[in-house]
């Protein structure tokens, strides 16, 4: 029960998130202060080996590295984190872009994140990063809109081999059933606010996007790379339950 | 100014209307009566060598033939029409299949009128029977849905010498850019209202055709196949005084 | 190219669908008359041991019994299928329940297909059937709707060893998120148009679940059960390529 | 009857207001100047033991505290005060929590303002503050949201002794669903434009609550507590016609 | 867990319902077989003194009064019951309208349901028999719309004396409005989808009341009478442990 | 206050409704039986020598003609009504379309009535009938839409001479702007639900006409022929009070 | 036609305005700079007696002044004018209050604008200062909103004076059902943007006035308190031709 | 595939966009840095003779002249453009307004761009300037709205002697279907976010365009004035293979 003098100190970590759901609590940092970011940063570091902020700005960055080491800051699109993890499974800076080439030697398989322009950058690399994080290796294709259709379809046999597949895109939000159509495994789909006018701030990707004409395609919110990313890496590695 | 005794007798015919828009007034069957359809194709009929009903149905039609002559009735489409044209202009019965393997022959082109599915073709069948009529050159190409991106591209060669371009979709309605991205020609887009749920009757698809990421897209309202048609048709068919 | 004369014969069937996709072709029944759904089963029912119809009707069942063996059709949720596998991978009349009890012995897992009211019960089972005859178990649970938590609780263990999950609702649409919350795999959503007023034919369902505040929730078109069916499929049953 | 040149004068206060509805007017800050606010409160304060004044900033309170006493400001919700009551009725900076222990010796019961996330707190707070200087016992309660189900239910005991509950949650808004599933008293919900994308400004969590699946809800505007705590707080303490 | 072949033998009644909500389980009607409401009565009937069924047809009446006895139906608002409570409490024929001349012999107060034009009364009837059959006192009170205001002004002083209003209406909606000016309890807001053209099936009623002007007003679904006759009666008669 | 035994017996005329708004109380024929219309017609035949009802149809019409005398049905635009006025001020079947041609003679001016398109024809004659039976001398213009702007341009000295104009049309609704645009009078904009596709009922009208360019456009609800009838008499024809 | 070099320089004014529409252009301030409404104002200044800017700003009446004589800027409201009539014509600084304790002096009648709230008032005092320098006299009636309704009822007797009646409100917009119902002359709506969360920037009051249950009600769009106030005056005073 | 360290440098360049669609790829300024912008610039520069950037603001043509030669900017529209064709060719700083007086000479005939209002005037130069620097002929008529239609008719002659025309318009969005019925070659529509309150930044002209119940009428995204230029010149201008 909250108490009106204590009403701004209301932040309950919950430390068994990640046993529940597989990964520790992540932090949504839009409309957080600088040092409430820091201070839950600095409390999750000390119980998990990695900790993910979202839709950060440099300033939370700023404050999180005075209290937290090893912070890392994708301003791009707008993530925070620490991977503590051992060398070989941490990110590396690069997300996982040799697995294009040859994916023959990994045991749970790649997601690929791909764009349609590069005003969909931003939400992509989010879905990229957070599933990286999370364990998945992951291949990122940008700037294959489908005006230009012969870009996607020379990635055919790279999408082809992926456990899941993350197509993000604005305006009118068609690159999700272009690539469903290639592939026989889980597209999710994520419209982006990109465009202008009767995109009504990534309405009409996302009305295409639930009305693809393809199987297999399933949506999250506008700009919600975070999720996508979520349940592309939920795809692609099973609890390890399923492994014995 | 109307009276209320004779407010039936509403009807006032455009003879003008030919030359000042190239074609004569075209009749919308719905809403009227078998009658009314039937009375005004005979007053057109006398004046003009083509007259053209859209959405009429067979009792229309019935009525139609019973005070005309040589009235055709495209069931499908709800396409009712009467050419007198001297043969070898006149609709065939066939939409000018033949010209898709070899345009060389055609002095002003031809249009080339696409459909992402079978239920899309009604709209379709009346986009290229209204441009038939007006005097152009048309080819159907159906079952090009985006969700099996190869069928479009088959016929890739056929589509680029095309001097005007309808597509129609309903759904996502992603197929206008795809094709607008492989030709130097307007694409007229249809959206229809095939699809259910979040489709909304078509918006799903108007939406994504007004934010085609592709150059050189322009859309007509829902399920307007004789609006894309007359747009195609004028594209192709220049007025004669462009002629001299 | 289609001709005029020869409109109504238009369905190419893609028989090369299954090796791309990993299923054969499915027929949308929704338009089609008695004889089409017919014919398209029949030339299915030669190339292929299975063959689905979703959105069927007791007409075009009836007209399918008629050329084609062992032609199933279950009339709450209007699916239509031939199932000719081998005994103990077919449908048996009974969605898999025995799994619930114990689902240890299951190499892949298995998917629970969830609903909150009655009335979203046709969805559900959309959703379920089209998942077995994919080839995946399916467990389905009803009545777990929201107002009476204590339902969807009293089953946490078995929607914990699901590997994927997908949850149907109508009205607020918030099963989904209930569900989510308590497990760490994918949760497909399915927006029923249950509901009236201000439910708006299934919107608010739809914006409640791409509004979900748990992880891991994707979305499909409002009634679209048989496209949760195949995603949830997909999670739970990798390609083949994946085994190796 | 309004002069030109005295237009800025306009607002006539309704001393009457405490005799027909049980509460002095109560001000909307939001577009008043500091003076105006200031001015208002201080002719309101020498009629009544208590003025509200909500969609306060910190200018408007600086202004108000330089012309009338014990003004109280809680900038995290905008809640400007004055609370003249004797002590023991009036606002203690706490609110009410102790109530939660032990509702037995309480005549008119308590409400309880609970919350979905940290980010709807603002609109709890205020739904809380003004049912507390209306005359009602409140507890708050936050943190509690659908995708941690188990919180809000290791409340059931407390929530099912009030006499009203107000639900607040953004996003899918399911918080009043849940809860109303628990109890057998009035909830009121309030959707917050809390969520992006989708959430359309609160319009999903609006809608999610006017379908609500549960009985005994009713929704008040996006974002407005105030209202939700007035309605509340008159189910709660009945006037005092009712008590003879 | 649901099986293939039981499919349609879902209902699992809540007979614990009335302990956890204090009424039984309401059928809602629409949607269901003759048979089904009428086995549902039958079993509910044997647990309960009263059965409530809405949004029922003549149908399903005839089919109840086969196997129940004493099954009233309001046609006029599809309301089907069975009130077996001992006589006196029991709904007479009449809502309470004598209560309204003197109301001061009456322990918890009552009810009044108003509504705006005799388009809207179906909704008003289904809001003051739910109430009824709860156990509330109500008085109904129609065509007191807000184009003829001196109609409602003329009913103020029973209005004043309720303990709980609801007020219905389609259009502009505003009697809500009209209502929560002249007294101090709660106003349960039920917008109508009585109008037409921007009425928009009772969306230009619902926002009307969502953004009253008045304090004190909350809402409900479109058409939705029994849920604002369920809170009304919550508000009306507390819950018994506020007795004591 | 109603009572539940004679719920049906609840339509309250309002004698006095002449006297207050200088019309007798108008029936809305939709939704009511045959004999409920022919009831309060008669009824109100005994007090007024006028009695108009909209929205009817023809077995209303018949109903009524079994108890009231001189009863006239337009069928076409769903008006009946009774008109015993002295011969003179009487509708004489034809909506005074002399008037057009001198209205030199007039003392209180004329109204015009315009549509676009034929189909917007029962929405025009619903108000010109309704405005000539309250008292005022109508022209009625049929085909004028702005597609062929000529048209409406030739009647410009007749519009230029009205004391109040209504403007009807569906589609872009674009009528009201370009007549507006010619004269210095009131323009009453109708929007009317003719139109398919992106219209939305009436809805794209409604918007242009909102929005008009032109000074001097108010507008109604989409259909409502009655409602502009009513506007264009009251500024035609002021109350008595004002001929002094 | 326009040249590239010259795009700035392209306002044409049209000095014509005043005798077909019986009043000069007026100028529509927002996103005009000051030396271009300045520039306007001087140029009309020349040719007529009155000029009327609307949405102006403080720059630009500071602009005005520096060219034009005798401006007057309203800041509240926005409005910028020059009104050069006799006196006794002219705006006094006193909207006619004083017409209100007597009408009878007045041949052609007076205008009265309420409105529902104060932050209504800007455009109500638009719509005021519109009429009164086209030539109406103009009455002021602030703070009637339908919460309060003894508020309005106490002006019905001047109310039932005016000669028409423009009511603005935001909200649910109710006040203008409220005024029609007791008069008999037509009644100008207008919405405005005022509220918060369901009002969506008008739509909600725009809506409740295009669904008003009384007769005589018209709409103009979401703040347009000028369209009304031309509206209202032409009503008020009818251009000469009909005096004679 | 993109590469998490060099992300930023993402932009491929399209060099072979101009043999397939008959002009270079086309930068959108939008949310591009100037040093984006002008690299961008610099490289299209050496491979073509002209570059074209829309949605350009003054620090980007800074930067761009700081690398490129030539570069024009015309801030009214934010169009960035380098002409390097031989004079004579070359856009001269008058928009061919010289062929309005007589177009006989002209070989391929030109494009009339109008507008309704002055603040439609920065889409229509977006639109005129495309189209120029594409190749054709264009000529910009401004303050053509509908309220005063005869200055539209006054154009009659040059619009009829064009071979497309843009019709860009704001508010009701009506010029398109004016336009249309005075011609028979292709219209396309730009609606623009021009207006306020129930225009929704668009949305009315947009549907009014997609209604326009003339003939020949296609429609464009809000404010694109770029994309209207692109289809004009391609109707206006076809591809060379059709000159032969």
């Amino acid at each position: 029960m909250g108490r009106l003098n204590d009403w701004d100190n209301f932040a309950e970590l919950d430390f068994e998130r990640e046993e529940r759901c597989g990964f520790p609590e992540v932090i949504y940092g839009a409309g957080k202060t600088p040092d409430q970011v820091a201070g839950i940063m600095k409390a999750l570091v000390e119980k998990h080996d990695r900790v993910l902020c979202t839709r950060a700005n440099s300033e939370q960055a700023k404050a999180a590295r005075r209290v937290v080491n090893d912070v890392n800051f994708v301003e791009s699109c707008g993530v925070l984190y620490v991977d503590q993890r051992p060398e070989g499974l941490r990110i590396k800076g690069t997300i996982a872009e040799e697995i294009l080439d040859d994916a023959s030697g990994l045991g749970s398989g790649y997601i690929i994140v791909c764009c349609a322009g590069t005003s969909d950058l931003p939400v992509a690399q989010e879905a990229a990063l957070t599933a990286c994080i999370m364990g998945s290796n992951v291949g990122l294709l940008t700037d294959v809109g489908i005006a230009g259709v012969h870009r996607v379809l020379s990635h055919e046999k790279e999408l082809r081999k992926a456990r899941a597949i993350v197509a993000v895109a604005g305006m009118e939000g068609a690159l999700p059933s272009l690539v469903a159509g290639l592939v026989d495994v889980p597209v999710v789909a994520v419209p982006t606010s990109v465009g202008y006018g009767a995109s009504f701030g990534g309405i009409a990707a996302l009305l295409g996007m639930l009305n693809s004409c393809a199987s297999g395609v399933s949506v999250v919110n506008i700009d919600n790379g975070f999720g996508a990313g979520v349940i592309a890496h939920r795809i692609n590695v099973p609890p390890e339950r399923f492994n014995a």
